[in-house]
């Protein structure tokens, strides 16, 4: 029968986004959002922008707001690319560096978006094992014959390599683009990858306004690296959808990225947050992974995991579970604010003594 | 040299949108845009909105603007798939209905992005010829063995197919997916396509908000057809970016369409300046095709429209020009207010006589 599908279109598993149930009002720690509203700056500059201009397409170049992170980061706006969220960028990633059958790394479990993609675009995927405490093994991304991506902290597990392992990854392999996903960077108190984008030629780095800058309802990422790299995501593009974002999310945007005191302030509370749940956690027996992020992995030995999931859910909660080989007794928990975790670890409580 | 770019973004030519100079004060008729400024409504919502909770990811499935759409339109939320802006639903369109190497069939003058697509999609494009008279024959379109694109009305010529010329093209081509761009036809004084969705399971109809509902900058279109295309455009969309509309283009739609009265209003308004400028320009000699959209398209016998653009555009006006076989003797005008549509035949004139 001819249903008019494309293959790809009837035989695609597309990626599965946090669930979002309206049944009741849940504290929501399943999709890495911030617990903070966005900086009271881009409210009052939406609010003064001029809504008579929304007649108007947006600038397809983003310039203004590629002008804010390029002063923050001190790179050159020809270093910079603007996405309609990172994922965005992820997917004309795929489409600009890498043809139809070519090999792609990553690690087995990580962003699993990847694997969505490699389907999405006929890529051959090859995916690394981790180390059995969930670490990525550098010695495995030395001399590669294709691609790489790093989440870098790797997700779901929060894990950090830090900047010299990073720089060995991108040093070892100069033939090869290596494009380190750093959606939860600003949690892991170190460097950013983007530093080291006049070293080598190779080496792309992706961001987003989604976690750090409490922007995921507003879609944006960018991504950083030279210009030739940033010129072949602009050519790929400029083919699929000139104008990707819009005029009130560039003007967020701006306003996000401006407001540099906010977003520290923010990103410290949820860090000392994290650290203060994760301490409270092993004391209830917890294994839990020392997570770099805005997010927390753990496991109990006593519980299964899809049950905690399933009972935090009954009770109010909502965190992520994946029900995947390896991880499938872990769940994933969004640090939320000091009160939702007081509220998160009681809950937690419960469960365990029942 | 391995620059690291794949084939597709080294080899391929992107379309070009629309310029923007910034070096002086344009009357833009470059692009499409509406020259009334979104419903008052829209502004209204957005200021009004809980800018809280744009730390929140966006509703993937836009369900409340699809809500408004099937009531409006009178058909099933399950029929309707929304876009950034109705290139995003025409990129995902490649995808969704077509394998690679696949022929796909539009007309040698239309939307020249489908040319772009076909390209990085890796389709085998025919173009079939216009008359003479830059009209579509629809006796070309009778059971091809590949999907096709038309543009109702066309662009960049704005003539339109009847609704009984589209039917024949869908009733004819059982087989092949047909996709109308609608992103015109609100000014066409015509029935959109979309009404004969659940007669044909191979037609999708695609429209915009970024013409007739004044919100180019907001970056929101929509697609009509059956549950299994709009599931197709699904499946791509959820492989490709979740969360693909942010919140406030969400709520800015929402008041777009419900503000149906200011729509029809400043639709009415576009149309009879169309048909007023229209006469004048004829008067002045030009031939000018009788354009069922937002903007004409019109030559002179005795200056060539390059010059006409250049001259045009050293006094103030912007209107698009495409050096393109077959059309590259005339220029498209957007149909701009009342006031710009004089003072761009005032510089008609001035540019005629000398």
């Amino acid at each position: 029968m001819n249903n008019f599908l494309s293959n790809k279109a009837k035989s695609i598993e597309p990626y599965t986004p946090g669930e979002q149930p309206k049944d009741k009002n849940y504290i929501k720690l399943n999709t890495n959002e911030s617990p903070y509203p966005p900086s009271p700056h881009v409210k009052k500059a939406v609010i003064e922008s001029r809504f008579d201009d929304l007649r108007l397409y947006p600038d397809p170049n983003v310039i203004d707001l590629k002008k804010e992170i390029a002063e923050l980061y001190n790179v050159n706006t020809n270093n910079i690319f603007i996405g309609n969220g990172s994922d965005e960028i992820l997917a004309f990633s795929f489409m600009a560096f890498f043809n139809k059958g070519d090999k792609i790394y990553y690690p087995n479990i990580t962003y699993s978006f990847y694997s969505v993609y490699s389907a999405l675009f006929d890529l051959n995927e090859v995916k690394i094992p981790l180390k059995d405490d969930f670490s990525i093994d550098i010695n495995n991304y030395k001399n590669l014959d294709s691609g790489i991506f790093i989440a870098n902290p790797n997700a779901p597990t929060g894990l950090l390599l830090n900047p010299s392992q990073i720089e060995e990854i991108i040093m070892n392999n100069k033939n090869n683009i290596v494009i380190i996903d750093e959606a939860y960077i600003d949690f892991a108190e170190t460097e950013s990858a983007y530093k080291l984008i006049n070293k080598y030629d190779n080496l792309l780095v992706i961001q987003t306004f989604s976690k750090s800058r409490s922007l995921a309802g507003m879609r944006l990422g960018f991504a950083i690296g030279n210009e030739n790299l940033i010129q072949g995501l602009k050519n790929i593009k400029y083919s699929f959808n000139s104008y990707t974002i819009n005029r009130l999310s560039i003007i967020a945007g701006i306003e996000a990225v401006k407001d540099n005191e906010y977003f520290k302030d923010t990103v410290n509370k949820i860090i000392n947050t994290r650290e203060r749940t994760k301490i409270k956690l092993k004391e209830l027996g917890f294994n839990v992974l020392d997570s770099k992020s805005n997010f927390i992995f753990i496991s109990h030995k006593n519980i299964f995991a899809e049950d905690i999931y399933l009972k935090l859910k009954d009770k109010g909660i909502l965190v992520r579970y994946f029900k995947t080989d390896i991880i499938d007794n872990y769940i994933r928990v969004t640090i939320g604010s000091d009160k939702e975790m007081d509220i998160f670890l009681e809950k937690i409580k419960d469960i365990i003594r029942n």
